[in-house]
């Protein structure tokens, strides 16, 4: 049960295990590694796809036939070991042409490159039958508040958004965009900084129906907000298209821990929401190998990130599943709270009729220390 | 200049200088302060008007003629000093019936009474000519996400907004609401937590146009937001309906401090950007006098407020008309930013069939460096 | 097992379960609790003693014959529940002449009267066999750096630490003080906000060894710091003398948690430290059940802490002595780590001489990820 | 006043101002700098001189003659145009052998190669005439408490700076060593995360007395700390050795902002500090010029930093002479905090003879409103 399988739809973008873990502060420790064998590593560890920024797979600059043979290489390797690409994104951080943003660049020629860089490679994801295209703006912000106006920058990412949506309708293409919030770094402050933020920037765009979200488990524990109320909020606008599963230690630097190796119990409780509520997208990791590793830890961790999914899975079923859970969920009234406010006949006149004894009301206890203990219990495996 | 006048529009809570200094570690160092003396004394000051939650005027629980009293004397009070109450709010966090959420608790007759309760000083802040209705949220959270399911919180939020603004369009009444969004304290994590996911929320609502915001400066600095950055997403999406200034040193507890006693750069881009974009609302100061004031130092930091907001504004004009601000926004592109990435006759296709030179547009340098110094050298008046 | 024994040395504030859930925003939601109640239900769930703030005890500003009762009550209790008071301390926090700090106010008069309620208690702790007086300056800081000037303030500190000692000197009082850091609330900025700081401090004083350290889970964590990495330190300069056990959810207000109910996977490494390095103090929960719960949450709060404590103590010594452990910490070079960097016999010179292949060296890896997941399994129960 | 000069002491590393730019996202976006010419555009400037890492001037594994005849080029420019090298360091971060740490790598290898690279570039540093050495063990963490010991890596830790404080006293060099805490990045979590810890490990040393402190803005607000208050303490521990001033907004990614870029208000009462207890060491600014500059913008911040510090302080000393500031400290009672809290001959026993009224002692207002107003009205230019 704890063995990966396909249909588990774990999947990893090829910038993870490949990685070659340069930091601000430290050059390389791993060799580069080829699409190929990842795709080969991956697929014997269980998982079910790989995902890739156009500059991952194709250098960036490459020419056309340079472009068509790396491409070709990395189809064959799918095809043989029988793996996805559910998703694919663009680079848009890496090169000095994006130092001041993509869709925001003060610069208007580097906005409209961008676009087309991005045109470019959902060609490319849509001939690899990928159904999501994710897009993060990482270098969309700024360092000081005079250099971009905050009110213009949502406007320029909104023009960018239309002009995308315009062009896989026009093209026919069933692709939708998830847009993956980040509150900092690389730069001092990114635009859409929270799920928050970029579910309600959705709702300015032409076409709202095709763009998402693809939230990160640590970009948001950067700004100390609770991934599973995010995920929550995600979920109850239906926009939880993609999800990028890793760990983090709160507000500092983006660490891009193995998924359960941050906050574990947090870890628990999102995926028991994400089985709760029937999720069917990809399970992504989003994560970097530490930086100590070699080869050989590179593979061990992306098996850790499926295993303690898998486990953790396993323990919030079990937890569900125990009569305990139920009486305790009853005691703590999160039965009650399914019923609505009012009845469907009921109109605020009846609350504005109504009495209440508010001292009363006051005296009860929700018992939340008994079932958050349960809770925890479980994922520690006591039974 | 610098002195605070009615049409500056500054606002004060009742709650603020009268807050009398209980912290969860310690007892109250202030007396209590009577609503009548905090009208007179803020006119003095030059202030515009006051608000408040329904029990900083009439205790919780006061009988109907009770009730009536402390209005009308109220009522003198603001005649006799000429002040206004653009706003009001409800008291949803104090009473121990509030221990598990207002709107969202687990017990339904909680969620029944706390909607009534939002309606009976609804009818007041219409009677004292109140435009804008706060919903501040503070006990609509967790502390663990098993007691209490995120998605259903949200449909139960929903359902009381839903409720209120049948309640408003019904009565004829034209007061908006504007929601407050807040991270954490007093509940673990707060539904709501920030600007986006607040904006996003009102998208689900059956009467969107009736709910606004109201951010607080030190609500977002609390998850480590640029609060620059979220006030221009809520002009963005035409939803700054009220604004509560203050100052905070990052994610740590609520501190409520004197605005520009925080962030003192954040609070002049923040000056710069209400008076770009002709912000017109109240500017209402939610803070806190230091526990270690007495009477004097109450009113003493109730005028730092508006001073401090008076001199950053002066200064930010003064910044604006400088020639070399112009010259330095030009060479920064601050002002290309302003035009459209792609004309208003150009498509995707365009895009598709341009040419760049990437590594030529890499070249390029921002001067975001001096644009920032000598923004923040007329911040510090060096002129 | 799980079941709490005396020898565990289990301990409680009487804050802590007596919490009565006032908090910045609310009012109490709990009746007082009688110390009397809180030694009988303690005992009975396994703890080993209790402990206490003065005024937690003897209400401020008793008359002497009123403190003596609630004294003789309190050590019946004991006595008649065999409940241990290894700990005590002083409340220099909640009354107003407190709201500028204690040892550090800019008051002369408050300072001296600190200091004297601080050798008041400790009469009383002698007399009830405390070993251990703990010292929390939470109101010793600022919020305004120009209020109060740092340096002065650790000279005035530094004078109320010697005078305490000389006291317990020449009183001939064997109990040692514990200092317990906190990096802010309620004040702004505390003084000593860290271990770190609080174990400098420590050097300057006339009698260091009678000075240690109370840690507490929670402060850390309030300043994003690792807290096993801080206990570690502790136990390096020998200074661990006691330590407070919560839940703590990264920079935010102080929650005080359950102890594992916010970083788990920390609490485990935390729980393996201690007993890896045989701390044999007490095991001090300094948490606080949550302001929804009643009084039956209250006590399950209270065994919460004392069952994942236990749990993961029999956890951490499963995944010791697995030989895969073993193995795992060898292939990470954990053990080399125990080997001193020079031999004995070796110098400098020894160093200047020898010749290294630094390329080769960066090769290795370190299978941090391997054994990383292998600890998260064994906290999962996953064997 | 506001133009640099030489009296100043205002330093710059290497690294800053030639920092290409290269973030974890992102590649290069500025041509590296010749050492040669920092020293002549800094010089030109108005700086005192420059500090360097031994790889930011000798490539990592040149040959002697190369390295000479870096050195020789070096030394030329330094005399040509009469900058000084009053700090140097080691870069014991960049290249892969130091990935698990340099000081505390688990292998044993490493942390003796470590060890000669600083004495090799120490030997260096003494011919340049440097009388501080900087230790920034950025690499000296971890990312799971399971793979290094906390304890353990304080003794290796520890007895490198024996080894290394036994290297300078038997070679007659009069150099001290400055340790930089960090609390993380690039490390998970970093030993000695902040001035406190740092302080604290210096007293385990054989040799105290050489070993001080080099604080840096950015790395204590990183954990929230108040920087001014750490700058305090480490004076009062005499230990100031050397300052490392930037900007910084709260904990995130290490921003290394121009100083006053940040938190302007705390680098205000920095200077004043600084100033008022005589600080004689470098002002060393160790920021990075933004990754959106090119090489004006690069300068233009390299004065912004100087500037930036000489308005302060030049606001910092109007403020402290004018009388109404006098008499708002004197009302605050900063004057009364200097007065010993017993008099010289006074012990315990006359606290604990002394009678006090709390009541009446807690009515006393401190005023840090008024004053805090004042301090920023300065600091706005405001007179």
């Amino acid at each position: 049960m704890r063995e990966p399988k396909r249909e588990d739809r774990f999947t990893f973008g090829l910038w993870t295990v490949g990685w070659q873990a340069r930091d601000p502060f430290g050059d390389s420790t791993r060799a580069p590694l080829d699409p190929i064998r990842t795709v080969a590593e991956l697929a014997e560890r269980g998982a079910y796809g790989v995902t890739f920024h156009d500059d991952d797979l194709i250098p960036f600059g490459s020419r056309d036939d340079e472009r068509r043979r790396h491409i070709e290489r990395f189809k064959l390797a799918l095809e043989e070991h029988q793996m996805k690409v559910p998703m694919a994104t663009t680079n848009l951080f890496t090169h000095p042409i994006f130092k001041d943003g993509a869709f925001t660049s003060n610069d208007r020629e580097v906005r409209r490159f961008a676009i087309k860089k991005v045109m470019t490679n959902i060609e490319l994801a849509v001939e690899l039958g990928a159904e999501i295209y994710v897009c993060w703006g990482g270098r969309e912000g700024s360092e000081t508040d005079i250099g971009k106006d905050p009110v213009v920058a949502l406007e320029r990412m909104r023009e960018a958004f239309n002009v995308l949506s315009s062009f896989v309708l026009d093209k026919g293409y069933g692709i939708k965009f998830a847009i993956e919030p980040k509150p900092n770094e690389p730069r001092g402050d990114i635009f859409l900084p929270t799920i928050g933020h970029a579910l309600a920037f959705i709702n300015s765009l032409d076409h709202p129906e095709l763009v998402g979200l693809n939230p990160e488990v640590g970009h948001e524990q950067m700004a100390g907000l609770n991934f599973v109320h995010g995920i929550g909020q995600a979920l109850f606008h239906k926009k939880l298209f993609h999800i990028d599963l890793n760990g983090q230690h709160g507000p500092k630097y983006d660490q891009d821990l193995v998924f359960g190796h941050g906050d574990l119990k947090s870890a628990f409780f999102l995926v028991d929401l994400l089985d709760r509520y029937g999720y069917e997208g990809s399970k992504h990791f989003d994560y970097k190998p530490l930086r100590t590793e070699s080869d050989e830890g590179v593979w061990a961790s992306a098996s850790a990130n499926m295993r303690t999914y898998l486990i953790l899975q396993e323990r919030a079923r079990e937890f569900r599943n125990d009569p305990r859970t139920k009486a305790a969920l009853e005691k703590s009234g999160v039965d009650e709270f399914l019923q609505s406010t009012l009845t469907d006949r009921e109109t605020w006149r009846d609350l504005a009729a109504a009495s209440f004894d508010p001292d009363l009301l006051g005296l009860r206890g929700y018992h939340y220390e008994e079932l958050d203990q349960l809770a925890l219990e479980y994922l520690m495996g006591v039974r």
